[in-house]
């Protein structure tokens, strides 16, 4: 586990509490072998206790462990020196050189190591290249909390619809300016106001760039494009506009209309866009405060919209949870395949 | 094939345009080998024409083929002496006794055949025994298409929160219903009014009691709870109130409360109801028109709704494609097993 935060606390503590039924459900009881934070790492290929690792990430580091603490042990170290299947990325998101994390996955898949990832920055800069080194080095990469905190958007567009073709997604993939819209909408309050209320609550960064600007929900679609409809997109793919130039009066005229405006993803063709959309108020894509929600069209079930909270250390986790289940799912049969040739 | 509606007729028309695609991607070229309507079977152990069927069809009874045609041949004759991998069950529902739908069922498990059914009266009837007696036989029951029409409400729920556990389950889950008390809370008519409406529209039957009485949502509740949360249910068990009582005025005192009232089915624990429910409007299961939504609670994910049509003969007849491959890959799974014992 590289990082260490609420999603790896949260995997941490889901484990624990559900080990009887992951082994009974799925035959699955994994070891926590290693876990990277700031301040360095703890190792034991026998299997670090989750109890002790939540109690030393309490007092600052788990590197404090004085048995298997390793002070200043870089993450690369970790991840080229451990024996492990799966390498869990939990670090942060940096959209300017999706580092360290691109480096930690790399390392990772030529070591031999799936990833498990939370992180939108590699895959919305190097996608295709990473599916790529995925295949070629026989791994699996694996991200379902990069959209929709636990809300599985990705899964059910990749297993619930087989037969059928996605023709389009259309989404409201951030829940900070989603909040800050309805905040709008219905407090009647400028768009300053309402950032300053989400920056209070802990909704928005004090840099709220990411959010406002567009560029986590352009994260998002490309994620969608390129897992859902095969396509070999990246950040710079994007046509990207965000909410910063929303007025009052413009959501008081589409109100007038019976309708508001959101800021919507989508992907229709080849054309992924990121901008701030009138849409009916009764439309099931239309969800207020932080809840995300997408619409996948499709072409025989017709369109479905999948509505959740985006975001949550505890959400996130449960998404690392599937993620792992779905690698041990195709790991089984893997070997039962190479058993019957 | 028993039933050649509008499933039946949408399911070929899907396998005539998809066969490219369902063949390359998930290796299934099926044959239909019988199919029996009002008028008798078509059978032909090489496969019938899809085109040619539809044209029969057209004419009055795929019966009426010249070299396959078995006028007035019942269906359970066909069932016993055809040999098949699947039956499509596709008759009407009844709720009553189940039949003549339950005899296909059981004489299809008995004769070694995988069941895809459409039909909510033998699952809301004996859906227990049904399962039990599949198992038995080593065959499978599926029935996406009796819950949520083509959106994947069960699917989702049980392929998409691996390792999650779902507390309770809340729907709207009849489009009828959902037509009327939408008509009566935005166009402020009774409901004798926006029934002859739906009735007018096609959406409610000239008997509309299966849908306004909540007989219709109830077996709903009995197919998921069964089937998502492992209970033992059947429509006796649930507590059923439907909607001709639902007045304007209560509609209009919801409204002041910035709430509206729906057709629930829910089951919260091990008690199913289906009655008319207060909901806030921005409640992304609060769905409008013929919309159909679900709400899953679960443990880690949070709250979930997956919103979509509720019905359609193309829409579900996409569901049973969906689980004509589930069993597809199920069976796969079965030979790659007891090779590699």
């Amino acid at each position: 586990m590289i990082g260490y935060g609420v999603v790896g606390q949260g995997l941490t503590s889901i484990l624990m509490r559900r080990r009887a039924e992951t082994v009974k459900d799925y035959g699955f009881n994994p070891k926590i072998v290693a876990v990277v934070d700031k301040g360095g790492a703890a190792i034991n290929s026998r299997g670090l206790s989750l109890e002790k690792l939540e109690a030393l990430k309490k007092k600052g580091s788990v590197a404090e462990d004085a048995a298997f603490g390793h002070p200043k042990m870089s993450a690369l170290d970790v991840i080229e020196s451990v024996e492990a299947e799966v390498v869990v990325e939990a670090t942060s998101t940096n959209v300017k050189s999706a580092e360290p994390a691109l480096s930690y996955i790399t390392k990772a898949f030529k070591t031999g190591k799936h990833v498990v990832t939370t992180n939108k920055g590699p895959l919305a800069l190097a996608m295709p290249a990473l599916t790529e080194l995925a295949d070629y080095n026989h791994v699996y990469l694996r991200f379902s909390g990069t959209v929709g905190g636990g809300t599985p958007m990705l899964e059910f567009a990749k297993k619930c619809l087989a037969g059928d073709k996605i023709l389009a997604i259309r989404g409201i993939l951030n829940g900070t300016t989603n909040y800050i819209l309805t905040e709008m909408a219905e407090k009647h309050v400028t768009f300053q106001q309402a950032l300053a209320s989400a920056q209070k609550l802990g909704y928005a960064e004090t840099d709220p760039s990411m959010d406002v600007d567009g560029i986590d929900t352009a994260c998002k679609v490309v994620i969608m494009a390129n897992w859902i409809m095969n396509k070999k997109l990246t950040l710079k793919n994007v046509d990207i506009k965000g909410i910063r130039d929303v007025s009052l009066q413009a959501l008081d005229e589409a109100a007038k209309r019976g309708n508001t405006i959101k800021l919507i993803g989508s992907i229709d063709g080849d054309k992924p866009t990121v901008k701030p959309t009138e849409i009916a108020k009764n439309n099931p894509l239309c969800v207020s405060g932080v809840l995300n929600a997408v619409t996948f069209v499709s072409e025989f079930a017709g369109e479905e919209t999948i509505v959740g909270r985006g975001a949550g250390g505890m959400e996130t986790a449960s998404a690392v949870l599937r993620d792992l289940l779905d690698i041990r799912h195709k790991l089984a049969n893997r070997l039962l395949n190479s058993n019957s040739e």
